[in-house]
């Protein structure tokens, strides 16, 4: 069986597959800080090469993408693998037990800044790569590769990478290696990410901060006037009111649901972790609420005197700034409009001002390729995967399934505590080796459906 | 005539009354700096005594009051005249043309920290009574004098003060020199100001702020639960809803109606001094509202990220401060009381906390004695003084109508441009003079009118 033959190479070779982890850890690539990037993008470009993928450094207006072909005409699928060799800053330096560039092993970890977020996904999908072709010989799917320098500073420039390159990145799935496993150990396919509207409002009363007796009851209050504006936005119970915002949301299908409610959740965990130890709701609700409904979210507040003790002013201004998580399909834009206009109505001089946003993004659940991946996984892992419809966060996810309206997968290969962003992040040698297992293994099953259809 | 020897007198000595004035500008007494107040103070008092007025300091915990007595058995009136002897800093020294405890005359000004706040309507008020005994002899009604050294920091001791000497400070009518002439020259009876009642609300939501997006929908948002409490405490016209809030506030009499309609009011001039040229009331509204009305003004708020751009986060807390001013007669901790009763109903998390409080007070304007008053002022400004039945804002006047049961009355004497608090602070002398002979009127005419009932 194939996959026998993948995990007895990968076992094989696990001392030697920790070079090039360690050639890529030990090159800084903070994006934040632009340090190293450049050079660690020539690293990838050269281990890629040496794996014979056409590769090219393609510039954008930030760092370069690193992008790869390995292409035969006689293959029907193609595969866009998606990872970023960029990192975060290492701060605080004080608090990390080894250098984060000279990466470590403890415990059967290896330690160093990128291990888990991204580059030991990212070298696990080339090496997936390498197995494959050293134990399987000829690859059975044409493969892509988009490995960007600016994850890390929010991929501001993927949208207009990916705009610019539609014909290059044609394809017929996006996979993603990024994140976490479970908590419990499971492997994860994620399928979505909640989109994401940031938006000020300001209201004005007079040019200046009066005196609260000598003024008041004269001057109108910025702050009861932005109060009263937000109570016609949403009613008491969350619901937003404003015209047309639930218009385009797409409902869960019942398939959806039944992914939900096998997500584990443990009620106790998730009220700590999020210090709400009262949260009382079931975990379907959890992740309908989380991950499927949008959020309307005051995320900051300011207006007139906030020290100790009082100052008696009536405030010349209120500012309030919310972030409205969005799902499939509301349109960040059209429901900017629908604010504006909104408030048009009720508020006129109350001003609102775009801060940014992100499309949500959702592959269907009951695609066959969706189907296909899971049953890899499964077989790689050992474990039946969760699949999550979507995450409550915001990740630029739709420039695969907006763009270039393919279907995208993200399956994690990094153990939940991989301390990503924090001091000692890792990966444990037992998820990078299962990573590269799990590669070479999606790739055979795309390769053998393909040729099946 | 009376008044004629009066200003005659006035007239005559207009260069040695100087000299008391200048001694007590000359002598700091910067109460919230603690420079030079107990000096002053012993100045005040030798003036006193000089005038035959048995004087005595009497300390509180603060900075000490300065009492006096003018006592006939005979008399059947007292008066009780109230000033203060402390000024507010100087700061910024280098905004002052001259130096600001050394009294300089310019353009038939004294320029002088304390000149028109208070020190300079103190002498006048004693030069007044000096005038008098020495114009018409015998002293036809009693006087007692406070003097106290915190007004410029909120006058902390005074009720404390007022409330352990009731029955030295027993008297018939309370007389105040303090603040200025109206705008347009025209003397003002002031007998009331609004009370005050300030809080704080803290909302929670989880321990500590969440991720927007990982969280958004499970744990509450704070800003949002006090955004639905305020909206249950008032109405979209400012109508608050707190039960019973409106049911102690004694309506307008007809002739309080009256004198608002007479009150000077340039709505254009307002506009632009409040910063709110948009400004569209009448007058009789803007006093009605001003200073009749109670309000419910949020003078801060304070949630989650204020800064530039978004952070994504649903905040942890949620504070707001109120100050609410209030009419006679609702009394500042029933309005408290009933607050908590309707946040323990409504939003029962939502902690509310006292900051302070000041009662309201206001004097029935339809008084014999402050007709009386009126009179005399009117003949001494050679001007029908305009008679304010409140103000906006909050003065510790409810020591003498709640405390001591008596009426009370302010009779400003300063310019209104005298720029008290501010830099180069002066006093006109022709309203230096003028307050002289207005304190000696306004004594005679007293005194006849007690002889005459």
């Amino acid at each position: 069986m194939s996959i026998e033959k993948i995990r007895d190479f990968v076992s094989a070779n696990q001392l030697e597959f920790l070079d090039p982890l360690y050639t890529l850890l030990r090159q800084k690539s903070i994006s934040a800080q632009n340090d190293g990037v450049v050079d660690c993008a020539n690293l990838v470009m050269e281990m890629m090469k040496e794996l014979g993928i056409t590769t090219q450094l393609i510039e954008t207006e930030g760092h370069p993408v690193v992008f790869g072909e390995l292409m035969d005409p006689a293959n029907t699928f193609t595969l866009l693998i998606y990872g970023h060799y960029d990192v975060q800053p290492p701060e605080p330096l004080e608090k990390w037990e080894s250098n984060p560039f000279e990466p470590e092993i403890r415990n059967a970890r290896i330690y160093a800044r990128g291990a888990g977020d991204n580059k030991g996904q990212l070298v696990a999908q080339l090496l997936g790569v390498k197995t494959y072709l050293e134990t399987m010989g000829k690859m059975p799917i044409n493969l892509k590769f988009v490995f960007e320098g600016e994850e890390e500073i929010g991929s501001i420039h993927l949208a207009s990478f990916v705009e610019q390159h539609k014909e290059l990145l044609k394809a017929d799935l996006v996979y993603t290696s990024d994140g976490s496993l479970h908590e419990s150990g499971s492997p994860t396919i994620l399928l979505g990410v909640r989109g994401m509207l940031a938006i000020e409002l300001e209201a004005k009363g007079a040019d200046r901060d009066n005196h609260s007796g000598n003024n008041g009851n004269i001057v109108p209050n910025p702050v009861w006037k932005l109060l009263d504006l937000l109570e016609t936005m949403r009613d008491k119970n969350g619901k937003v009111l404003i015209e047309g915002f639930y218009d385009n949301i797409l409902p869960l299908t019942e398939y959806e649901k039944q992914l939900l409610k096998k997500l584990p959740f443990d009620k106790k965990s998730v009220g700590e972790k999020i210090g709400y130890p009262q949260l009382e709701m079931s975990g379907e609700t959890y992740y309908r609420k989380l991950t499927m409904e949008p959020t309307f979210n005051i995320c900051g507040v300011e207006s007139g005197y906030t020290g100790e003790g009082i100052k008696t002013i009536i405030p010349s201004t209120a500012r309030l700034k919310m972030d409205i998580r969005l799902v499939v399909n509301q349109d960040p834009i059209d429901i900017f409009n629908k604010i504006k206009a909104h408030v048009s109505l009720h508020a006129p001089d109350v001003q609102v001002t775009y801060l940014g946003s992100m499309e949500p993004s959702r592959t269907n659940a009951e695609l066959e390729v969706v189907k296909t991946v899971a049953q890899a996984v499964h077989q790689a892992f050992h474990t039946e995967p969760l699949i999550q419809p979507a995450m409550g966060g915001s990740l630029p996810n739709y420039v695969w399934t907006k763009i270039l309206e393919l279907p995208s997968v993200i399956v994690p290969y990094a153990n939940f505590d991989q301390g990503n962003h924090s001091p000692n992040e890792n990966i444990k040698i037992h998820n990078f080796l299962s990573g590269i297992v799990c590669t070479a293994h999606v790739i055979h099953t795309l390769g053998k459906v393909a040729r099946e259809n």
